[in-house]
């Protein structure tokens, strides 16, 4: 700890009212240091940090959040807004359970206000408290939203423009600029930003303040207040600004990284009561060269290491994320119909790969998750297979439009869902939980799993070649297992599981990747003398329902295993078509997430924690064979082997 | 017929090419009073129709909409449409199954792309098919996307216009633009579009149109396009229009009745190969003073009465929203912390008497779910107690919303969904099908559904002091229950269902208001010998585990009814507890909607279709009842009535 002169006694910002610019600056390189180096150890993300470090030195100067509202939109930049809050001790268990969240947390501290990780809700959820606080009376506490240039044009963040121009008070969006998005940003906007930070200069506008002010809603009213303006309000007023039309004083560009300019520009605009959009110009992974550099590969890197000039990210095994770019681009070769999109994740998705090979038939469309699954809808509708690769989690910003614009059209739109399940150290607002609840109840759509790249490779060619209805398939964020069961397994068809390994004591139906951890289990049952059967169900809509049937019928229990909540999830699907069909649902038994949130920590540890990996699914089965019959049961059938009856090819 | 001179004869819209000024303005004439006398017999979008006559006629007599492309957006204002593509003979069955859809509807006419109801889809449906095109070659197709100003500033439609802007060929946006959402508009925009309408006269802006285009992103290219541009797209072109910043050249706003100069300017701008926003102004409700005067009221109407200059609304039943709204104010009359938000729809959701009532804690934000629910969320943080009143349907807008700034951080905003289950005449675009399967995998959500006046009274004033997370509360687009079966009910306890009327034979656990068929079913099934115990379950997550343990030990059968998707629904979260807790399920039974679209018709015919009415209801426990005993069915316990062993209050 003796690096740092600050850092370890910051017990919260308040340390910070009395220090010197000098001490300032001293404080902002210790941040810098200190967070590079613990990404370098743990991964985490680095560049978004490094931008906004004068940016929340200033904004905890200037304001106090003890009592003030501090909004984070997406979040993972708020790691300096950490160090400033008391949490220096957690940094060295960043993003691990029991340690520092990667996003805001307020089970961490009071000054955090919401746990976020999704774009966009910053300005919507400050709107409110600025409403919620008005309402209370307490209207000595300042509202301040701290937006990215990516995120301010996603469609929440603009509904949230659109109210917050309304609001007759003290209101503040930062918009934190730096030409970046996680990828490159996209869309016309990114144009109108890139053209702002050029043309506009603040110094020329000064004598044109007064005429800024009269176009604005509330014309009259700002040109009185005028007066009252600091002088550097009123030099960067900025005129034609795109979100003065939403009824904001715009404020800028102004410098991110001029720490004495911020904290003299957020004085004055903090003054000013009605909503003000203050455009802060920062350098994405300011301070090293090697992350200013390359602030996408180094947005949130894996662990590195830095030696001298030289740094070299850890090389991890192969993920999904890579097998599935590697499977489109053969099939994109294949099918010049197929259309690859991303909505705003083209690395963390592999789209990267399909841009730069079909730079026609891929694109990012940016953090627009809505438009992106209604664009694939119009695309479809001319006849083209558009497969839209969107993190599960994401993809509940469009229910709506998987609905009407895609499932009620019957349009073949394929979506692709990276990161489904447990996602690691990114936390609970990142698991891609509910995906098969949330798309199950629309007539026509398909729900598939990919436990390895070979499935993952045969789902996506039925995909291509399924032009019934919409698709969605599910993956994990994790590595594709090593050595691959098989170069190569049956082609999927509709709504048949597939058998991966005999036995005759009880089944495990796996949903996708946790099919792994069930052939690993089925070892260890197999050492305490049962024979399990496990099957990779491939599809949760349409369940297998031959299968089921017959597995009902040996009477043998059956456990179903799938990375998802336990409400409405795939084993749901299962006793759900039991239901239907009149058989008893008493031998089987579900495995899934619980009803609880489970927080930031290692993806095996979750899945640990939860019970669907290989010790928990072993455990689950232990019990029910050993358990004393139940009360009510249905009679065990006879002891039948269940698989020789099924003509299944299999997988493995 | 012999009333219309043109409209019986237009098989499609070539029929209007060689049409003289003259005759289409009589055409015009024609109609709004077809759709005028239709609408005042049967309901339905009037005004919204109204509005877009001229415009519709020059659409269609500009492009060739057989192989260009319209997208609607809402899509409400699509009967002129219908009537110029030969739907002419299907009018007098508007919004009757097997009749005329209420909205555009791809079954019916090739000249309908997609069925929709929902708003901001229009733009980016339109991006995709012009992508679409272009890829496969066929860009000689138009693509004009019809969009309202209230949809236009919705987060989805701003995503589509950030990436339309992107767009290097023919793309044109009509904004339709009459200075009224379905109730009044919201947001600094609304206001930004008023200016407009008074300010800005292109007569004085056709000197600086060479400025504009250099403003643009395409600068250069537009300027050497410019002199190909016609008089009165010069003349027109819109200086520091906000969607201008989005990268489309805008041109506007023009008089939307003015046909001749609507269709020269509609040729003129057909031309231009870049996107183009045309901002037209239209009066709504236009061609009689009743509706022009009070388009609200006349958005939508029920069959009305027309007599001179009389107009009479044919007065239904007390509804759902009235009952709501009045709960409402009595709540908000005990409790100054609770606020009433809606997104767009005062009148549909009864949200318009709060603010009127409530003026400070009860608003309307336009049509923006997100920005909504992201809202209130903000303003539960605030200690407040907000009340968000959405229909079912646009709820699926939210969904990310309803998970990470609601339920993840456990903050009790309370979400009222109207409309939920099957609409009626506005069919498959807004049933509210899918409410419980999207949000039961939240933890920490409760949900309920109000099965009548009493009870949705009884569920508000729980929601009032349920703090512990968030809520929602389902109920029908129908009338409630008259008379009323209880004044008053026991209060709603969490997760506890309510006894209605006791038996012995079978017992039916409906979900909200389907327990009212289900009363009746008792006495139908009561005329063959049975008897039939009927509860309302009140609740789906938590469901009422105690009754559910007691009725299945009785052995006797046991229907689920909801009118919900019977995937993922209340019936599903019955047999998942059983199934977590060990119960058989095979005694039940579920009744909910099929995984199948429904279309419009009555919600009466509807409940018929999808069996969950009274004789549906008596059918099904017929069937089970006397269907010989299941192959592998658990044995039947003993007979013993369900009811004396449970002490729970009658609600009737």
């Amino acid at each position: 700890m003796s690096e740092y002169r600050f850092l370890p006694h910051i017990r919260d910002p308040s340390a910070i009212k009395a220090f010197s610019h000098d001490e300032l600056a001293e404080l902002a390189q210790e941040m810098r240091h200190a967070i590079c180096g613990q990404v370098a150890k743990s991964g985490g993300h680095l560049a978004p940090n490094l931008g906004v470090v004068e940016l929340t030195i200033a904004l905890h100067r200037v304001f106090d959040f003890s009592h003030d509202r501090l909004l984070f939109d997406v979040g993972h930049q708020c790691y300096p807004h950490k160090l400033l809050t008391g949490r220096f001790d957690m940094l060295p268990r960043l993003r691990q359970s029991e340690g520092m969240a990667g996003f805001p947390e307020p089970r961490e501290s009071e000054y955090d206000l919401f746990s976020v990780g999704h774009a966009g809700t910053g300005i919507s959820t400050a709107v409110g408290m600025a409403r919620g606080d008005q309402l209370n009376g307490e209207t000595d506490r300042n509202v301040v939203a701290l937006v990215g240039d990516s995120s301010i044009v996603n469609g929440l963040a603009m509904e949230g423009l659109n109210n917050a121009g309304t609001l007759k008070r003290q209101f503040l969006v930062v918009l934190n600029d730096n030409g970046m998005s996680i990828g490159k940003p996209q869309g016309a906007l990114a144009g109108y930003f890139d053209k702002i930070r050029i043309s506009e200069r603040y110094d020329s506008l000064k004598q044109r303040a007064h005429e800024v002010l009269k176009k604005l809603p509330a014309g009259q009213y700002m040109e009185e207040l005028y007066h009252r303006f600091g002088e550097m309000t009123k030099a960067a007023l900025a005129h034609q600004h795109l979100f003065e039309h939403f009824g904001l004083l715009c404020i800028g560009p102004i410098d991110g990284h001029d720490l004495p300019s911020l904290i003299e520009m957020l004085e004055e605009v903090k003054k000013i009561d009605h909503p003000v959009l203050l455009h802060v110009k920062t350098v994405k992974g300011k301070g090293f060269d090697f992350s200013s550099d390359d602030p996408t590969t180094f947005h949130s890197p894996k662990p590195f290491r830095r030696e001298g000039c030289r740094v070299e990210l850890k090389s991890g095994g192969r993920s999904f994320t890579a097998a599935y770019a590697d499977a489109m681009a053969d099939v994109m070769n294949r099918d010049d119909k197929v259309i690859a999109v991303t909505a705003g994740m083209p690395d963390g998705t592999g789209v990267a790969d399909l841009i730069k090979k079909f730079p026609e038939r891929a694109l990012d469309v940016g953090i627009a998750e809505e438009h992106a699954v209604d664009m694939c809808a119009g695309m479809a509708k001319t006849g083209l297979k558009p497969f839209v690769t969107i993190y599960s989690t994401f993809l509940q910003r469009a229910v709506d439009q998987c609905f009407q614009e895609v499932a009620l059209q019957g349009l073949p739109v394929r979506f692709c869902m990276d990161r489904a399940g447990l996602v690691g150290g990114d936390g609970a607002v990142h698991h891609g939980f509910m995906d098969v609840a949330m798309l199950r109840s629309l007539p026509g759509m398909t729900l598939m799993a990919a436990m390895d790249e070979a499935n993952l490779v045969a789902a996506l060619e039925f995909m291509r070649t399924h032009d019934a209805g919409p698709s969605a398939l599910r993956y994990p964020r994790d590595e594709v297992p090593e050595p691959a069961p098989a170069d190569e397994v049956a082609p999927f068809e509709l709504g048949r599981a597939t058998l991966l390994a005999e036995g005759a004591d009880a089944a495990i139906l796996a949903y996708g990747f946790p099919a792994n951890h069930a052939l690993v289990a089925r070892e260890q049952l197999k050492t305490r003398g049962y024979s399990v059967a496990v099957y990779d169900a491939r599809f949760a809509k349409p369940v297998d329902l031959e299968l089921i049937r017959e597995l009902v019928a040996t009477g043998i229990p059956i456990l179903t295993v799938e990375d998802h909540h336990e409400n409405g999830g795939f084993g749901t699907c299962v006793i759900e078509a039991c239901n239907e069909h009149g058989l008893p649902t008493q031998a089987i038994h579900r495995l899934g997430l619980p009803d609880k949130w489970i927080y930031q920590g290692g993806r095996g540890e979750q899945q640990r924690l939860a019970g669907i990996d290989a010790g928990g699914i072993a455990r689950k089965l232990t019990e029910v064979l050993e358990a004393p019959a139940r009360a009510t049961a249905t009679p065990i059938g006879d002891r039948a082997r269940p698989t020789p009856a099924l003509n299944r090819k299999l997988g493995a």
